[in-house]
């Protein structure tokens, strides 16, 4: 753990980002309570800005940067929230950002990237075009560069989400978060951590995606190829740096079917009455997975996001 | 007004219920002050027990019956959410329910008012069953008819809805709420009256199902026959009490077109992130048709429930 932010790190994240992020709420719904045979606390980042947690690392790490590096802005590479994210906190700061888009990225996300004002520079829809763009336009640009996960400010960032559950809610035995690059669960890992060290860390995962099951399980990073799951938040693979906090603060990865995930979407959508994006639905998909284990215990849930296409949903 | 009830009933009605109903929030959203140009704050039925506001006019309508009365139950013919309110009401109080269903409700609806151990009656999908179905459960069981709508108990339990929003937001210019069968509009009308005389409140209404306005235009109850209209919960026509504190308390009526409706609900799905039903959206359609009179107006705007079947969208 000795490069891993420290406790000061994540107790003062929350107030360097609290001027561009909403405090999300904390529901309960004892309907969900009755069939689960738990005590669930649902975390809503579906109701954060820009409809998903990411905006708290892409905060995080654009108020991280010096002077000189303000002014020369930021990029990313990213088809989705990240890219929305990233552009937001920029505009916020009166900063560039450089955003490298899949040529295939849904049209409205790359109209909001472009609403923020972020230069987009579009490559082929595959990693190793993203990666030479994203190195050409940083060459040219002095950018620097925010990785969508496997970044520490951008981890710390995601860290407050936790931060916050935990104050919002007290004595949580466990909280359960989606794992897709793992930026999210790492900065949660991280706060419980330091703040609530006896609430138990575990990830959701897709059957279909699960590199950090199988890394957990063999000690090193083990990436999925061409992942096909509804949960599209969860696609990406481990980095080193979630990699090795996971490892280490994670208590285990409970694997989802693409049924159980829409199951429990739709169960969130009928009965809470909130949107969730199938990764949100992960979490939710995992505790009942998962028990036993969760039986009469207070647990807290994190939906990411609820970022959705809504004329092409599953049910 | 002689014959509506007091402000002190008024007054007290909130606590009468308080231990069967929920405070539901009241939220905001900064994207959608832009687009429509003034401070809307949503008060969110659609989190209410049953996932409307029905919930509120049952609860107090079960309450306030003497204890002969309760011993003999309850009737009501609905084929959707004053069913399922009136008969968990009855089960909150332990006491019968009698309900009598067109026999095309749907099977889910169905299962929940049975589920919460009322009796169903079937009969055919017409006002007429409904109505002599109705009259003979009555005979038989000595129950009280409960009218989803034209009742004063009903009238007042809905009024706690407004009752709390005027508590959760100071010096409202206008609350818009949908109109049907006009008992939301009429309870909000009475608690305004009474806690709020500044705030205007205004009605929002499909074009398909114009009873309302057109009511208020003539001097009468007009009614409407065979309404087209996805609102599925404001086809119903006023009644007379509902009438006469409309006519009285409510400023205009503003009717709206199904695409309104449809793009005001895809609107809130897609910026609040939360589940609306199409009733719902009509105050929001209504606060966009009306403009320019909201302009930099503190708005509040009624979500009447959230109950929808996410397999038949209108996008």
């Amino acid at each position: 753990m000795n490069n891993f932010p420290s406790k000061e790190t994540i107790i003062d994240a929350p107030q360097r980002i609290a001027a561009f992020i909403h405090q999300t709420p904390v529901l309960t719904c004892s309907s969900l309570n009755q069939i689960v045979g738990c005590d669930l606390h649902f975390k809503c980042e579906n109701f954060q800005k820009m409809g998903a947690f990411k905006m708290r690392g892409a905060a995080y790490a654009v108020d991280s940067l010096n002077e000189e590096a303000k002014r020369k802005g930021v990029a990313t590479h990213s088809s989705g929230n990240f890219a929305q994210a990233l552009a937001l906190s920029a505009k916020n700061h009166g900063i560039k950002a450089h955003i490298v888009m899949p040529e295939n990225s849904p049209k409205v996300k790359k109209a909001a990237v472009l609403g923020y004002g972020a230069e987009v520079t579009d490559c082929a829809s595959n990693l190793a075009a993203r990666e030479s763009t994203l190195k050409e336009v940083v060459a040219q640009t002095g950018a620097t560069f925010v990785h969508p996960f496997n970044d520490w400010d951008v981890i710390i960032g995601n860290s407050t989400c936790a931060n916050e559950l935990l104050q919002q809610v007290a004595d949580l035995d466990y909280i359960v978060s989606p794992v897709g690059g793992g930026g999210l669960i790492s900065g949660i890992a991280l706060a419980v951590h330091y703040l609530s060290p006896k609430t138990k860390v575990i990830g959701g995962e897709p059957m279909n995606a699960d590199d950090a099951f199988r890394s957990l399980k063999a000690g090193n990073i083990v990436p999925v190829q061409n992942p096909d799951t509804i949960a599209d938040g969860l696609r990406t693979s481990l980095g080193d740096k979630t990699f090795a906090v996971i490892s280490e603060l994670v208590e285990e990865i409970i694997c989802v079917s693409e049924e159980e995930i829409i199951a429990a979407m739709r169960m969130v959508w009928e009965r809470m009455k909130i949107i969730i994006e199938p990764s949100s639905a992960v979490s939710l998909a995992a505790v009942i997975k998962g028990q036993p284990k969760f039986e009469g215990k207070k647990v807290g849930v994190i939906f990411s996001g609820g970022n959705v296409d809504v004329e092409k949903l599953p049910f």
